[in-house]
């Protein structure tokens, strides 16, 4: 299978990009699209896809379900009892529209951690998205439940293979409190032995660390590396409050870190010390969090928000600038998860965005990164393509509107 | 002229709602509109229209110009000097630009402070939306300045009688640090005699409230107070380094506050006192401030970037909820420039906007304003009325590639 885009703005300069398979396979201008699917490129530039690096995608079902609540009541009075309720084809419907909502804005890989693992899979395969998948793995310290939680990840591990190579399999601990000391090592283990990524919420809220000191006498990310935990394959989200030598030993592990900007604000989690993990060398990439605490999917709204609070935080409105935005969201995220995409380039995975450099919010024009971070929304894409596959031409996704008409369905459910 | 929008959703109610003229005729069931538009409102909920409280609407055309730059820099080598390089035709460009930008995403009125007040009008005028427009007003303790200032002043304050009385006249000293104790008291009369609103810059930066203390060993609101100054004609942006006190000023002189978080986000300014302001009776609207601190002029983005910012700095999960986001982004800027819109309700001015409730972001759909505040972008808007007509219907606003296509050249002429 062949696309060519033609006359498509690539780095201010008009050329051609030819795509064959799933890989990019010739970049400049007059490229020969004999037997391509031709895309017209004029007045749309081309950028890389944006990687949302923490997503509990089917959240989308919880959209706006419960805001400006305490967190304690929030989880105990709204998200639980409405999780207990949902079943896998219900993720499956979530996970639909968290991948149209996704597609519609640009992205087309997702790092998810969520309950009901092949709702999402069936969702994404459909979809035609790139995504790392992890089930949640939650034992509260009981043996029989860490027992059930190991054999349901060997399980899905083995099934995972009847999925295309688009979706990866990854083991997705919750987190240290809820987690017991020896799952996390089985865990460690179990992704060692098969080279896998390890997602987790880490160092989130300051009763994290507070409850971690009491039980323990260290720091969460001081505790995870006693234990042998810590790695270059551990994806942590959040990772908020973290002291200076704990910073050192994330850089020490090639730890890789997710900024969730939105999440943090709603739930009042804290600050990220943006500036402080950069320039200590930590990997940094972006997420979105689930739709119950964002309430979007939106790695645009991301990148300013990211962007902005580093200024605010650091007292500097140089921090965090537009580039270094548009990299965590993209080519940062798909080298934290091995994956060869993230960039324009020749022999690179065909995953990129058609953005319409008519579209009123990027005009005049003068930095197209500054617009994609400050400026722009889901309006200004008109095309996204992923694994070589366009998944929106116009605007459009195919079959948009029965997931919409489906996920509305929750609403009569569930107010 | 009338407009019937039928069958459309309001407060989770399907109702009709009848335009006559420029107001609300009727809200109700089974509405007869013989000779009026007719609008199938179906799948679509009616809400109030936003109000822009802080804008310099022209300088859409310094989008993306120079971004994440230390404050210094980015006035001296790159906003001023280009500004010194736009005349009227220029700035009347650059307001359509921002009219278009803002219909599209749901504003129909703006407080505005800018040079070329003609420029401006013309493009307000066109476009059909509400505004309240100032001119500049900075004289630098310069005499001659100041003479030409107030003449100018009352120039325009003549002539913009000209136009429809959807347009507004306002003062717009910039600041306490550019303009006059004297020019500012000569502010204060003339609006008073004439009964107008003044726009200002407030408390926006701490080099602001250190001058004034070296000045005149008061800080600026309680300088302002004492110069006579203050009342509930003045609406004051940013207004983020103030003291207990000083709120208990603005609160007794009735002073309108325009918050502004993206602006104050992203030049690092500070930030702002919500939970305080709130609870003392401030009265409260949002503003996006001009695209070169923005870089857009989303009332969406700024409601949600306003309720994270204080639910991130008074590390409460709960603070600015949806609705109160939503009442500032409307009905309480309406209020503050004593317009009788923000509502929809029988008798008031028919500004609103229809939005798709098909549409992802709005979905499953348990509620309108939180979605509108924390998960919609502009792509949920489908139709925008101001002042009983008709500005956008279906995404689209009449004449808007005309607006683009010249917005594009100030690229080639700047870059």
């Amino acid at each position: 299978m062949k696309i060519l885009i033609k006359e498509v703005q690539q780095n201010e300069v008009i050329t051609d990009v030819l795509i064959k398979d799933n890989r990019f396979a010739a970049i400049g201008a007059g490229l020969d699209g004999s037997g391509a699917e031709v895309l017209d490129g004029r007045g749309k530039a081309i950028l890389p896809s944006f990687v949302n690096m923490h997503t509990h995608a089917s959240m989308t079902l919880m959209r706006s379900y419960a805001d400006d609540l305490d967190l304690h009541e929030w989880l105990t009075n709204y998200i639980w009892p409405m999780e207990a309720q949902l079943d896998e084809e219900d993720i499956y419907h979530g996970a639909r529209l968290a991948c149209l909502e996704m597609i519609k804005s640009g992205t087309t890989c997702f790092n998810d951690m969520y309950w009901h693992f092949h709702g999402i899979a069936r969702a994404v395969e459909e979809m035609g998205m790139r995504a790392m998948l992890s089930s949640v793995f939650i034992d509260f310290n009981d043996p029989a439940k860490a027992r059930e939680q190991q054999e349901l990840t060997e399980k899905l591990f083995d099934e995972f293979r009847q999925y295309p190579d688009r979706i990866g399999f990854a083991l997705g601990p919750h987190a240290i409190y809820t987690v017991s000391k020896e799952s996390l090592k089985w865990v460690g283990r179990f992704a060692e032995e098969n080279d896998l990524p390890i997602h987790i919420h880490l160092s989130e809220t300051r009763k994290e660390v507070d409850d971690c000191l009491t039980r323990y006498g260290l720091r969460p990310i001081q505790w995870l590396e006693k234990i042998g935990f810590l790695g270059p394959n551990v994806i942590a989200a959040h990772t908020i409050h973290v002291t200076d030598e704990e910073i050192g030993i994330l850089v020490r592990n090639g730890v890789k870190v997710v900024h969730n900007p939105a999440s943090n604000m709603k739930l009042a989690s804290g600050s990220f010390p943006f500036c402080k993990m950069q320039s200590k060398g930590v990997e940094l990439s972006l997420g979105t969090d689930g739709c119950s605490s964002n309430n979007n999917l939106s790695m645009m709204e991301e990148m300013k928000l990211a962007s902005l609070q580093a200024k605010l935080i650091h007292n500097d409105p140089t921090a965090l600038p537009a580039h270094t935005a548009f990299e965590m969201a993209t080519v940062n995220g798909a080298q934290a998860l091995g994956l060869d995409c993230g960039k324009i380039e020749e022999g690179k995975l065909a995953d990129c965005m058609l953005v319409d450099l008519s579209n009123h919010r990027l005009v005049p024009g003068y930095r197209l990164e500054d617009d994609m971070v400050y400026s722009a929304d889901s309006s200004c894409i008109d095309t996204v393509i992923c694994d070589g596959r366009i998944l929106m031409q116009g605007g459009y996704v195919e079959g948009e509107e029965a997931i919409v008409t489906e996920a509305r369905t929750y609403k009569k459910r569930f107010q």
